[in-house]
């Protein structure tokens, strides 16, 4: 897949969209917070934000004293959304997919990206220009779909569960072969890359990386018991995985 | 637990030993490949193997080079089969656990385990103290069970399969839940300790270590094919993690 600009799809942008402006989306209530609190101080830093979608991180780290953001994403409607709801002095976003990160001129202190990097189908490549995007000691944080999570492939259903439907446990299959997943999510053929946690980590460590953290998705009991047909598979299957490293 | 001495319980050992003494088992085909080709060059170095067992590992470690290998173990019966049937001019067999590794003299170049840690408790304190056992440039090379395969706590089968048997998906339950496990594995009231990767990830790194690499256990479709009842489920669920990492 190269490219791939789903989030262009009108129907695929509706909805999530739609899912988005629920106030208890997985987004809000766990991947903002723990990326958040891995993020070094940002005080004065120059920060690329890679497939910043609606904006509302680059909002977010402009915020905690950035000196400028770099926002870039494929999608044009993501982009004027952004635009609209998410502009800042020190926020520029720009059209640019993950192919073209050559293009960038400068460097960065910070590179940052949540919930992109699944749709890369060359991690290794990624993981090596982000390298060379950051000044020594520059850090990239960033989030994605788990290993336990993309492994998914359609072929069973995500979770075994009880007739009334609560979650029993997560349903793992083909954990092993990496690759392409063409999944329904939101829309039919939604696509996305498979890689066990040894090759986001050995990628990253070849890239030149050193590993300062590793976060796992996770949610309180209390969520989990307020919103169990949203949150009730986590203890199974966490549904991001989240690393802070440093150049 | 504390200390765990299951291998000197009679039906475990001799069930232990009968598995690892048929010639396609998980160790012989998966575990020692994988770990041997992590190595670093072992010629004129120190080795300490920790959880030695029946010191087949230490055997092979002596006869890359080292200058010395210290196996250690807490099972008087593995410690016995061990000088019988693995000894070398420049291997020590000695009786230690986990939570005595401050009694042992010296530094060492290199500090490996295999499939030993699933035992310790605090796996924090175990990477403190291997670290301090190490000369600066030290490596620590280990396997442990892979946190999916740990994560497994007897509720439900590991695996759902079909009428005849074949595993289709292994059943994750939990995988957010760390700590003890006490599992049917061997004998009933088998006991080890279930860790996410994102905490083994940052507790070594917490203990001052740097990742190096990181493997997850596969094996050959050749090797799947021809023994589907033990190897089936590995495209699934891993069975052993791998790191090395260096002080």
């Amino acid at each position: 897949m190269s490219q791939q600009n789903i989030y262009d799809n009108d129907d695929f942008y509706s909805n999530f969209k739609e899912n988005r402006e629920d106030k208890i989306n997985f987004n809000d209530i766990i991947e903002a917070p723990i990326i958040t609190g891995m993020m070094p101080d940002l005080s004065g830093k120059k920060v690329l934000d890679i497939g910043c979608g609606m904006g509302q991180h680059a909002k977010q780290y402009a915020g905690m004293g950035a000196s400028s953001v770099l926002g870039i994403d494929i999608s044009d409607k993501m982009l004027a959304f952004a635009k609209e709801n998410n502009s800042a002095g020190n926020i520029t976003y720009r059209k640019l997919a993950f192919e073209q990160l050559e293009k960038l001129e400068g460097r960065f202190d910070v590179i940052t990206s949540s919930l992109a990097f699944d749709y890369v189908q060359d991690f290794a490549g990624l993981m090596k220009k982000i390298y060379d995007l950051l000044d020594r000691g520059g850090k990239l944080v960033y989030s994605m779909s788990h290993p336990i999570s993309t492994a998914y492939d359609g072929v069973y259903d995500r979770y075994t569960r009880t007739e009334s439907g609560e979650r029993l446990y997560a349903n793992l299959h083909n954990y092993n072969v990496e690759g392409l997943r063409r999944i329904k999510w939101v829309v039919d053929g939604y696509e996305l890359y498979h890689r066990k946690v040894s090759t986001l980590i050995n990628d990253m460590i070849k890239a030149g990386f050193v590993i300062e953290e590793c976060q796992e998705a996770e949610v309180s009991k209390e969520m989990i018991e307020k919103y169990p047909d949203k949150f009730g598979g986590i203890m199974h299957h966490p549904d991001f995985i989240f690393f802070r490293c440093r150049k």
